[in-house]
């Protein structure tokens, strides 16, 4: 663990990242030392902090710090958290503070080998996601809408769970995006109130452009997923998953997402 | 400062209240040796954790531990902060996880005197809380949308600022709590959809249920706030504030206010 360019394992409890969750955060996975779609993550941190106002670390520096990291840890994951840093009390921000950011890695998660082929099973959460335009996109440090998901009855008993709005529209996953196909078309839910743009989904879409594959960025109903021709979730550690189940509904072709996934596997060297 | 009852100041970054900003907190003042309502404010932490399922240390261990700050810090103002503890990786809390908890002490704040006797300039802030009825009302560590609100352009020349919802009713200040007097009944929003239930506000409807004062918690819109005879802020650091200017209003009148902070003024020894 690194913070603030030193070896170390704790921040100061006056750091806004605890005490407001005043940050952003990006996961990469690391294989055979190299940190996946490492520019992409950089990338995304730093537009994610110009949005919160915190000033970002020197994308030479990040790239720099994150070098030395996999030297040690090639197999690994890699957690880059950039908070206002320390506060003085209250929750203005005083203009000449000087961020925090950190480094941590722990291993490389084992999922089951089936998800990969036959698909998961996919829970509806219970919360209700509330709309916030200023926050929403933004990988941010205040994340009890997802903890409290993640903690609902039966959660265990899935691998990911869907994640609505107040209207009942499909937004995300707990930790994934969510694609459906709709007869041949690629749709993902518009972000712009609530939700979490990920690496991943912006390479879903990019490789979409690139190859002239219809796609849409909308609203999308929890109606218009259980119809769905398939659905699958992406995200920067586990890849992507289609969905085999969720609610009354079974899929069994995964055509769209497994020629998708042929990318995403390629480079994690599955 | 005090962390887990050892003498510290920092916390370990794999700790949930920096992930994800999952925990809790109450800021006490304290006054001669005197943590203001402190049973209020202990009471209030503690159903806090309860909403989150977090495990809130004994009652009795946390009054030993603060009796023990307030002969160090007699005047002050004191923090309480209890996260869900270190995680392990994901959003998911495991059902033995220990909980941190830690007291950060701080000098007392000087306001203008002016504040308490011909009240202050409230801005009404641009950014629209969003509505969370699982997280309503309760003190957490997710506080981005203060720490935007607090940053807005010229909020440095303002006292406090006013937050509304989506549809445009006022729910709170930054960092306080609001009421406003209709033709002799106070009002104050209701908090089942957004806000921070203060241990003021709590006081000041007790008061009013124990004086026989008509009291009504509902949705108040702008109008209704700026139409008001009187508007006053509370929060258990500064007490009392009665607002004399908001938008094109002006208040000159604090008879009720001035009622009230006799109360508030009295135990804080103004």
């Amino acid at each position: 663990m690194l913070i603030n360019g030193q070896v170390g394992q704790s921040i100061s409890i006056r750091d806004r990242g605890l005490l407001y969750g005043d940050g952003v955060f990006r996961t990469l996975r690391a294989q055979r030392g190299i940190a996946l779609h490492q520019n992409l993550h950089l990338q995304k941190i730093q537009q994610d902090c110009a949005k919160l106002g915190i000033h970002c670390p020197a994308l030479s520096h990040l790239e720099h710090e994150l070098a030395g990291l996999l030297v040690q840890h090639p197999n690994a994951i890699i957690k880059l958290i950039i908070t206002r840093g320390i506060a003085q009390r209250g929750y203005a921000a005083s203009a000449d503070g000087e961020p925090t950011h950190l480094w941590d890695v722990s291993e490389l998660p084992v999922y089951p080998a089936q998800n990969y082929t036959l698909g998961i099973a996919l829970r509806i959460c219970e919360l209700r996601l509330s709309q916030q335009p200023r926050l929403a996109g933004i990988k941010h440090l205040n994340r009890l809408e997802n903890v409290l998901a993640a903690n609902e009855p039966h959660a265990a008993k899935f691998a990911e769970g869907l994640l609505l709005d107040a209207q009942g529209n499909v937004i995300e996953a707990i930790r994934s995006n969510v694609f459906i196909v709709q007869s041949g078309v690629l749709l993902t839910p518009d972000l712009t109130q609530c939700g979490v743009a990920g690496v991943q989904r912006d390479r879903v879409i990019a490789y979409a452009a690139q190859h002239a594959m219809p796609l849409q960025i909308r609203t999308i109903s929890l109606a218009e997923v259980l119809a769905a021709d398939e659905v699958f979730l992406v995200n920067s550690v586990l890849g992507l998953w289609s969905v085999r189940e969720c609610g009354n509904r079974h899929w069994h072709d995964f055509a769209m997402a497994q020629k998708l996934a042929a990318l995403f596997e390629q480079e994690r060297g599955l």
